[in-house]
C-alpha cells in the first residue's frame, strides 16, 4: 500500500487536461490526450498512461510535438486516405483518422487511413475499439522510436510497433488484442532493473546481438545505441520463431511508414516525432448478418474460456478481458498509480501551478 | 546425398497433376493442386509439398474432399464476398477467391473474400503473392486441423493458423511473410522424433499443459488428444509473449471461421474438411503513387539487410528471400525431396499405374 496510491479517474483526466491546456493546447487536443492517457491507466497499462505527461511536456517545449495543428488529407479514395499529421498532437490526429476510417466503412464497408508526421498516440487499442459501436472490426497500428533489432541484427532499426484489433462479441467484453510486436516493452526492462532482477533470456540482446539477462547493461547499451535492443516476439534467432515476430514488426513498418510515405521507426524523433499510424475499420455486414457473425464468434470464445486449464492455472483469458476487468475496478476504487508517478505528477502540477488531487 | 534425390519440377508438377486426374479431378482442379504443391517444394517448404498427395488421395477417397465442385458466392458487396467452398478442392477454391479479391481491388482499391467449407489449400503465401502483379499487397490466411492450445489451456482447440502477407519491393524479390502462428508446425516435432532429439522447451506442451522436451510423448498425446499440443508463437504462458501468439492465432480463427460463418479449427475434419480461409488484396495506389511507395519500402529493406550483424551471423534476411533463393536453385538443379517422400510418391504412382520420373 505504501508504494502506490489510488486516484479518482475523473480527477486524473481533469489534471491531465489542465496540464495540456497550460501548454496552449486547444481544448479538443487536451480532451483527447487526457482521455486516452487515463484510459491506459484505468486498464493497468501504466507505460502508456499519465506518466507520459512529463515527456509530452518536454516534447511540446522542444517542438517535437506542435500544438494547435489540424492534419491534412493528402490523398483520398472511397476506401482510403493518406494523412499528414503536421507534427501535431498524436491522439488528436489519430482520433480523427480513425473517425475517417469508420465514416468510410459506414458508407462502403471498409476504410483504411494511413498517417505520417504524427506523434505518440497512446494505447493502440483505444482507436481500434472505436469501430465496435458500429458493428465493425477495428485495427490500429503505429511505429515508434527505434528500440528493436531485426533477427540476426544488432542495430535498433525497428519500433516496438504495436498492433491492436477489436472484434465485437456477445460476451461481457469485446475481444481486444493489443500487443507490441516485441516480446516486451523497454519499460519492463526498467522494472527488472529497479528490482535488481535478471531478465529472462529472449527479451533483449547485448552489444554482440546475443540474448542478455542483464537489464542494466541492455538499457545502458540502448541509451548509447552501442548495440543490442529489444527482441521481436519469438526471441533471438529462429528457434522459437523470432523471425516471425520480426516479420510482424516489419509489417507494421510497411503499413505505417511505408503506405503513408512517412518515416520508418529508425527515422523518428529526429527534430520532430514523425510517428506514422494506420487505422482500419471493417463492417461485419460485409459478410452476412452481423448478429449471426457475433453470435458465432462468441461460441468460440465460450469454448476457449471453458476448456481445460493447464496444471496450476485457473483461467483461460480472451484478449482484453484482463484490461476491461481492471478498468471496472479502477473506476470503482480509483486508478492505482505508483508512488514515483504520483510524485512526478505532483511536481509537474506544481510547475504549472496546478493541484494534483487524488 | 543418399537421403534425398533431386526431381525436375516440371516432371513433379506433371506427376502430381496426373495423380489428381486419376482421382477424377477436373483438369483445372488438378492443375492448381499440382502447381501449389510443387511451389512449396521448390521453396523448401516440404511440409506443404507433394508429400501431401497421399493424404489428398485419402481425403478424396473418404469424401472429405469432393472433386468437381464449384464454390458459391453466398453474400457479396463491392469490397467483399462470403463464399461456400462446397467441400471442394482447397487450392481451386482458394485461387478463385483470391482472384475475386483482386478483381474487387482493381475496381475499388480493396477486396476481402472469406471462404467456408473448403479444404487444405497448400502454402498461404501462394495466394497472397498473386496480388503483387497488380501493385497490390496480398494477404491470405486459413484455419487448420486443431493442433494448438490456448495460453494456460490444455486442449487443442486452435489451428496452426498461418498468415501470409506479400508486399512489392524493388529488390530482387518481394517481401513475403508466410508464417504459422504457432512456434513450429507438427512436422518439426516429427523430424526431431525421427532423429531421437529433444525439442526445445517452448514448442509444445505435455498432458499437464507444461512445456515438454519429449517429441515422442507430445506426438502420442496429440494423436490420442489426451492433452497438450503445439504452443502459440511466444511459447508457454506469458513470460515470452505466448499470449500474443495466442492472440494472433485467435485472430485467424475470427477472420476465417468467424467472418465466413464456417467452422473454427476445433470443428474441422469431422466428416468433411470444413476449412475456412480469408483473402485480402489492397491496391497501393489507394495511398499515393505506387512506384513512390515501393521505392520508399525498398529503402527500409536495404537498410535492414545492410545493417550490422550479430556475432557469428552473416546475413539479415527479409521475409521470403530464403524461399525465393531456394526456388531459383530448385528450378536449376531440381527439387530436393527426401528418400521417404520419393518412396511414397513411387508407391502412389504404382497404385495408379503412373511412372514417377525424377
Amino acid at each position: 500500500m505504501a508504494n502506490y496510491g489510488c486516484v479518482n479517474h475523473v480527477n486524473l483526466i481533469e489534471f491531465a487536461r489542465n496540464i495540456m491546456l497550460k501548454l496552449s493546447c486547444w481544448e479538443k487536443e487536451a480532451d483527447i490526450v487526457a482521455k486516452v492517457l487515463v484510459e491506459a491507466d484505468l486498464r493497468g497499462i501504466h507505460s502508456h498512461g499519465v506518466a507520459r505527461l512529463k515527456r509530452y511536456v518536454g516534447h511540446i517545449n522542444s517542438g517535437i510535438i506542435e500544438v494547435n495543428k489540424e492534419s491534412e488529407i493528402l490523398y483520398e479514395t472511397s476506401i482510403s486516405a493518406t494523412v499528414d499529421g503536421k507534427h501535431g498532437v498524436g491522439q488528436y490526429i489519430a482520433e480523427q483518422a480513425m473517425n475517417l476510417c469508420i465514416k468510410k466503412a459506414e458508407s462502403i464497408g471498409f476504410g483504411i487511413v494511413t498517417v505520417k508526421n504524427s506523434n505518440h498516440y497512446g494505447i493502440a487499442g483505444y482507436y481500434a475499439e472505436k469501430a465496435l459501436k458500429s458493428n465493425m472490426m477495428g485495427f490500429s497500428t503505429t511505429n515508434t522510436a527505434p528500440l528493436s533489432v531485426p533477427t540476426y541484427g544488432i542495430n535498433m532499426l525497428l519500433g516496438t510497433n504495436p498492433i491492436a484489433i477489436a472484434i465485437p462479441t456477445n460476451d461481457r467484453h469485446p475481444i481486444l488484442i493489443d500487443m507490441a510486436t516485441t516480446v516486451v516493452p523497454r519499460g519492463k526492462l526498467e522494472v527488472y532493473d529497479r528490482l535488481n532482477k535478471n531478465i529472462p533470456l529472449g527479451w533483449a540482446t547485448d552489444e554482440k546481438g546475443k540474448s542478455s539477462d542483464n537489464p542494466a547493461q541492455v538499457l545502458t547499451n540502448m541509451l548509447s545505441r552501442s548495440g543490442g535492443g529489444l527482441l521481436p516476439l519469438g526471441g533471438e534467432g529462429e528457434q522459437l520463431g523470432g523471425h516471425k515476430g520480426y516479420g510482424l514488426n516489419l509489417l507494421v513498418e510497411l503499413l505505417t511508414g511505408g503506405l503513408s510515405g512517412g518515416s520508418f521507426s529508425n527515422e523518428t524523433y529526429k527534430c520532430k516525432g514523425k510517428i506514422c499510424h494506420t487505422f482500419v475499420a471493417l463492417k461485419l455486414d460485409s459478410f452476412g448478418n452481423p448478429s449471426d457473425i457475433i453470435e458465432h464468434i462468441t461460441k468460440l470464445t465460450t469454448t476457449l474460456k471453458h476448456s481445460k486449464k493447464a496444471e496450476g492455472e485457473e483461467r483461460i483469458y480472451i484478449h482484453g478481458e484482463k484490461e476491461y476487468e481492471k478498468r471496472e475496478n479502477s473506476i470503482k476504487h480509483g486508478v492505482e498509480l505508483d508512488k514515483a508517478t504520483i510524485d512526478t505528477l505532483r511536481k509537474l502540477g506544481d510547475s504549472f501551478n496546478l493541484n494534483f488531487i487524488m
